[in-house]
């Protein structure tokens, strides 16, 4: 079994990184990171582009993972294809990010968090950034 | 640190539960079962009975778990006991279970659940029942 994490630049997708780390750590499990673009992927901060992606693949060879990067760019929203990703590998677990609420305390639910959450027929270990 | 679970009996509740067993064997942490009932507990199906609570103990036992169960009644909301729980022991994980989606797709997210996820300062895991 494997470990799924989505994967978007930046700290909430560091802290789902860093917690799917750990779990495939635990679990004994190789780890696979789904980065998912836009067709107009050159334009999607979402996206690592060549530079961040060889800098993530040297951070988790550092780490000692076990791990896969695979990045998706097929017109279909991230977290159609992280459940999807997750289905084909038959993971164990799929890490997500969420965002915070914010001071105001409205509700920030990212929906494509909240779609996998709901989609998904595996557990689902949503994170958070650190404050 | 510790794994805290929210329970409640029935399909949903066994599926956190379990979840939180395997967790908790996993970092070598206790378990805090959290089972929240409403001041009219008696009438509520949430609540643990005696009997309930027993059985849920020996089980516990019988996994050989580090455990406690704590049934709070003190007309908060589940969500609310179970985040405040989770602060008060330091927790390393909070584990719910979801609701799947109706066969008709309709959105079945429990509120309490999303509550727990969106309040929450520390990593969630949602399960949901096997089929």
């Amino acid at each position: 079994m494997t470990v799924v994490v989505g994967y978007v630049p930046g700290p909430i997708g560091e802290a789902a990184l860093q917690a799917a780390l750990a779990e495939a750590d635990r679990r004994r499990e190789p780890l696979l990171v789904v980065n998912v673009g836009q067709p107009d992927a050159a334009n999607d901060p979402r996206f690592l582009d060549e530079g961040e992606r060889i800098r993530l693949a040297d951070r988790l060879l550092f780490e000692g993972a076990a791990f896969e990067i695979e990045q998706l760019v097929r017109g279909r929203e991230a977290a159609e294809e992280l459940v999807a990703e997750a289905e084909r590998v038959d993971a164990s677990l799929i890490v997500v990010g969420l965002r915070r609420r914010s001071p105001t305390g409205k509700l920030l639910f990212g929906s494509q968090a909240q779609r996998v959450l709901l989609d998904a027929d595996r557990p689902v270990l949503a994170v958070k950034a650190p404050h």
